[in-house]
């Protein structure tokens, strides 16, 4: 059998692993330990059941201030007929929680007792030979709390493989333990390697990648239940990397070999797990993510897994972060489920709308990270970047969407499953804002955060903001387009795109755009005029952007053709794309915004100011969800910190431009 | 304004505490701290928006192992006309991540370069003046990771308020920093006070209370991201209180006085707020929990939140465990949310059908734990105990049901929203049994949690059970009733109550009734026939359970009649119940299992041997949910686990009694 970087499918790569481990008993719960009976003990997994070693309450209790009675003396009292009781050997002072004297069966609240001098009041200090009076009987057992009302002695208080909350401590205190056995925490060991890798924190060089993947490995095997170590960065060295994995396996019971897990020229994991060990699976058919090893290697400690095996597995994870964060998702939290006797973690599934087509390998199980919002009665899918080097795209997903393995592809407007990270709650409390993206959409989210509202934004320029609100597929739309006619804006593209659906405009600021050139304008570039000289590079926008119609307007105006223009088809999707493109030198200007050149310390010449509206469909503008978004407007709160950004105007913020 | 022990809505309460904290500034983030970029941040809550300090990727990055070219020196290469490339000049070898020359645009991957020698393999260690041949073109940037692919320098990468997740700390670490800003976490004082308190593991004798609430509290607030500390017990004195209290307050940003905040004699909770401070709240109206005290006193440390306040808020935490915690979601969540910066903890809300009438006090808001189901269609909430004593409710609760203030009650039936502690796709797997309750069920929910399946079951006698399956309203019935006209089981009363319901029933086991009584068997009880003996106090079933009609067809066989039994009318709902009773003296013997005497250490006279079959619709046993269960019956593990239960034979297990 051949293992070496040959794609086989999902639930075979993890049954391989599953029966390597059964082989050795290691399938199963590691190691038990007792741990006191504290808050520490939160999130732990008991490894046997909890059997109650006494019952609570352990005696008959008052769960009343009051007299303890016999019941059967108390019949025939009403409140024309009251009935006399002798303190002592007919009615007892109780405090709630105190014991019933043995002779007693119920309860008399305080409050229904009356004292026979109408001046003294009834207090627990009251003894015999006094009497008190009372107008009504009581049931045998009332205001009474029988022995094991809570917990019955030898009852089964929690099954084993709980994972602890709160209120479970409670009760296994108030069965009578004091400590809990419960499984051992897994102890993982994460190998960086990678001649390129330099620590967090590091003055970065071209070439230089900051080695952040032991820390997120390592934070989500913290988050599973393990013990992560993480170990410093070993250079691509064959021998260098078989020395940091034999030490692992002293002390750990799994090695995460972070990298080096494809089948290029540097790539020594598959090998170091050849040489240790056994190669058990090179290459998973799942996107992203699919360079994975598994395997098992030797380990020369004995008491790390009595009487079990001298194997340990080892996975060799993929350097690209969405990859390797997901390969741990993948295996990881399996294995560690198993390892701690607890269920495996199981995202709520939900079925949701796609945004936009994806494309995929049919033989590819695709994980695609997506943001979801509830417009109207749809839940959507909208698609977050697919790149494995983007964490980001992982940080702002609400959910996976899965692709599976048979499929190409689906359609926009499909049906998808999303596992998701949010309850449904949070989701219901999103705004799903589209179109074209603006620094101040930033602030939004930062201020409605404060009204319990989320704010989610996706790029897809302005005229694609206007066709998703068409297709109700977002709750508003961010705007900036020109009409090259009237000079007026986004009124004619909304009743062009929009046609028949209701909507309200309110004008969110005034910006300025210009070119964003380097530092110094080495190219001395004034005005559109010197995009058509043949030594200046150009960035564009893309079609449909709000900037690449104003841009389009002025070339117009000015007689200066789209063909002239050095880069004209090089597309960017946002103002900081643009300005990204000029700091690395592979352009020389582009059309953005002021705040764009100034985040990435480039100079701008201003050249138009536009007004930038928010879209908002009528239903939408009334529903409680957007109510937090226009008190937004008028806070000067807001105001204040978007004035600050460079190039804005909030003079125009709130008036409305148009309401149906 | 009377606060004493005068219930006030809940919101009017929530409002009254915020208030006084926002005029004291503290009704907002308590303050910030740096913190090390690793995995301990994990749970942290960020304290300002994180921007971007570098870009990543920081330059253009190959996203392959190939050659480094400019994509317009590709251009016209096909597979009938290849190009020839010279490697230094035209094409440079990179490994994944390596930077791009200056002159470069894209990457050729080294699977599709071909070397001009057939016999040489294209490497990393090809230099010039070698070349290489390409038989396609590629686009400008393809195979590259342009700089700020993944993060623009200055971008926001999370907000304020945020709670960091694994892939979090990544992102934060890509944007350059190496420590983040974070809310400190409160620091909350935990007083339990009582005399009648014992710390956790103390022998017990009468009248003793195990003091574990602020076990609770602190791992509720630890759970919420405080820093709790639990004070030893302190004695009910109110001088002792205050002087603790003081101390407290000394170095904590909230001070959870438990137990003593009622109205009764030695509740001293109020008093000591009304010296120290101010008393802003006595009792609010919820159910349970309503005796509640909420204050502010002074403190004296001024560094604790400079600049800022000497007052912080007590909270004075009723007695009872279920109150306790219920307190501390109510009102404690949501402060530290705020001084945490982050939303308040939202769980899921759906819509359920009750399985039995509630009623409850029309002022209150009434919080009822439910174990939640799905039986066909119907996602069903069962109430469980509703005593505020009874903390295994909350450790069984799948959720929370509210019956608001202004309602009378809830008939069954109707619709009632709960708050999931449990993901629905959990609760997708629960397997809900309700009718008689056998001790089997324990183990089989232990046995299933091992096949991702979740037994619930509920106690309402083998009849309750029958009528239960009629309505919808579980899965399957444990049932061992008895016809007294035929001696044989179930099957005449499932055609009675559930008619037309198709239904499998199986027998679980076979299991010996008999009388339990006081160890030694101080009353010589040998037969049902003492039952009828005057100082014979005994303990009955409820109507409807099996071991009542099994008690009953035998005092008919034998003409005894149930008016000459002392004690026939006193019901208890489990075997366990009963066993109870005799432990404690309130009755001399009743009828159960052996399982059940054995546990409380009392004797046992076997009288009858009984069948408990599982009664289920023939929808359900066919169903993938219950599949697991099946595969129970026959597993010998299991079948062991029950037969070493005294009184138990498994013999019978699986034999199909009845299949429609």
């Amino acid at each position: 059998m051949s293992v070496y970087l040959h794609d086989i499918p999902l639930p075979q790569a993890q049954a391989r692993l599953q029966q390597a481990l059964q082989e050795v008993g290691l399938w199963r719960v590691l190691g038990t330990e007792n741990i006191p009976l504290d808050e520490n003990a939160l999130g732990r997994v008991t490894a046997e059941p909890i059997w109650a070693k006494v019952s609570s309450p352990h005696y008959h209790a008052s769960a009343m201030d009051g007299f303890a009675v016999r019941a059967i003396s108390t019949n025939g009292a009403m409140p024309s007929t009251p009935l006399i009781l002798q303190v002592g050997p007919e009615a007892q002072y109780v405090d709630t929680g105190d014991p019933l004297p043995g002779w007693a069966n119920a309860v008399i609240p305080i409050e229904n007792v009356e004292s026979l001098d109408e001046n003294e009041q009834i207090t627990k200090e009251i003894r015999g030979p006094t009497s008190i009076r009372i107008r009504a009987s009581v049931a045998p057992w009332s205001h009474v709390r029988p022995l094991g009302e809570d917990i019955v002695a030898t009852q089964l208080v929690l099954p084993a493989g709980h994972i602890l909350k709160p209120v479970d401590l409670g009760a296994i205190a108030a069965s009578g333990h004091q400590e809990i056995k419960v499984a051992r925490k897994p102890k993982v060991a994460i190998l960086p390697t990678g001649t390129e890798l330099v620590p967090i924190g590091s003055e970065l060089k071209a070439g230089d990648i900051l080695e952040y993947n032991s820390l997120v490995l390592a934070a989500q095997t913290k988050a599973m239940g393990g013990e992560p170590t993480r170990f410093p960065i070993t250079r691509d060295d064959f021998d260098l990397i078989c020395e940091r994995v034999q030490e692992a396996a002293q002390d750990h019971d799994l090695i995460l070999l972070n990298a080096g897990s494809s089948a290029g020229a540097e790539d020594f994991s598959a090998k170091v797990v050849e040489k240790l060990g056994t190669l058990l699976v090179h290459g998973v058919a799942v996107r992203p993510g699919h360079p994975v090893i598994l395997g098992t290697i030797g380990h020369k400690s004995k008491d790390l897994t009595p009487g079990t095996s001298h194997l340990i597995p080892i996975i060799g994870v993929p350097g690209y972060p969405v990859s390797a964060a997901l390969t741990i998702d993948i295996f990881v939290e399996p294995l560690i489920a198993k390892w701690l006797g607890r269920r495996p973690i199981e995202l709520q599934t939900e079925t949701a709308t796609l945004t936009r087509k994806l494309v995929s390998p049919a033989g590819d199980d695709d994980f695609v990270r997506v943001v979801v919002g509830k417009v109207g009665v749809k839940l959507l899918a909208a698609p977050l970047s697919r790149g494995a080097g983007v964490i980001t795209s992982l940080v702002q997903a609400d959910g996976l969407a899965l692709i599976p393995s048979g499929t190409q592809g689906i359609e926009a407007g499909e049906k998808i499953q999303v596992r998701l990270y949010r309850t449904k709650s949070e989701i219901e409390k999103t705004i799903f804002c589209i179109g074209s993206h603006d620094l101040t959409l930033d602030l939004i989210a930062q201020f409605l955060a404060e009204h319990d509202r989320r704010l989610v934004s996706a790029n897809v320029g302005s005229q694609g903001g206007l066709i998703a609100l068409r297709r109700g597929e977002a709750h508003l739309a961010g705007s900036h387009l020109l009409n090259p006619g009237t000079g007026e804006y986004n009124i004619s593209y909304i009743r062009q795109y929009m046609p028949n659906i209701p909507v309200k405009v309110i004008a969110l600021v005034r910006r300025e755009q210009g070119l964003i050139v380097e530092k110094g304008n080495p190219r001395r570039i004034k005005s559109l005029r010197d995009l058509s000289r043949p030594q200046v590079q150009f960035v564009n926008r893309q079609r449909g952007a709000g900037t690449r119609v104003l841009l389009d307007y002025h070339l117009n105006l000015m007689t200066i053709s789209q063909s002239s223009i050095v880069g004209y088809s090089q597309e960017e999707y946002t103002h900081l794309g643009v300005a990204a493109a000029v700091a690395s030198g592979r352009a020389d200007c582009g059309l953005g915004i002021a705040a764009a050149a100034q985040a990435l310390d480039l100079d701008f010449i201003p050249l138009y100011q536009e007004r930038y509206d928010l879209v908002i469909p009528k239903d939408h503008a009334e529903s409680d969800l957007l109510a937090p978004l226009f008190g937004l407007l008028a806070d000067p709160a807001f105001r204040k910190a978007v004035s600050k950004l460079t190039g804005y105007d909030v003079s125009v913020m709130g008036t409305i431009i148009l309401e149906d």
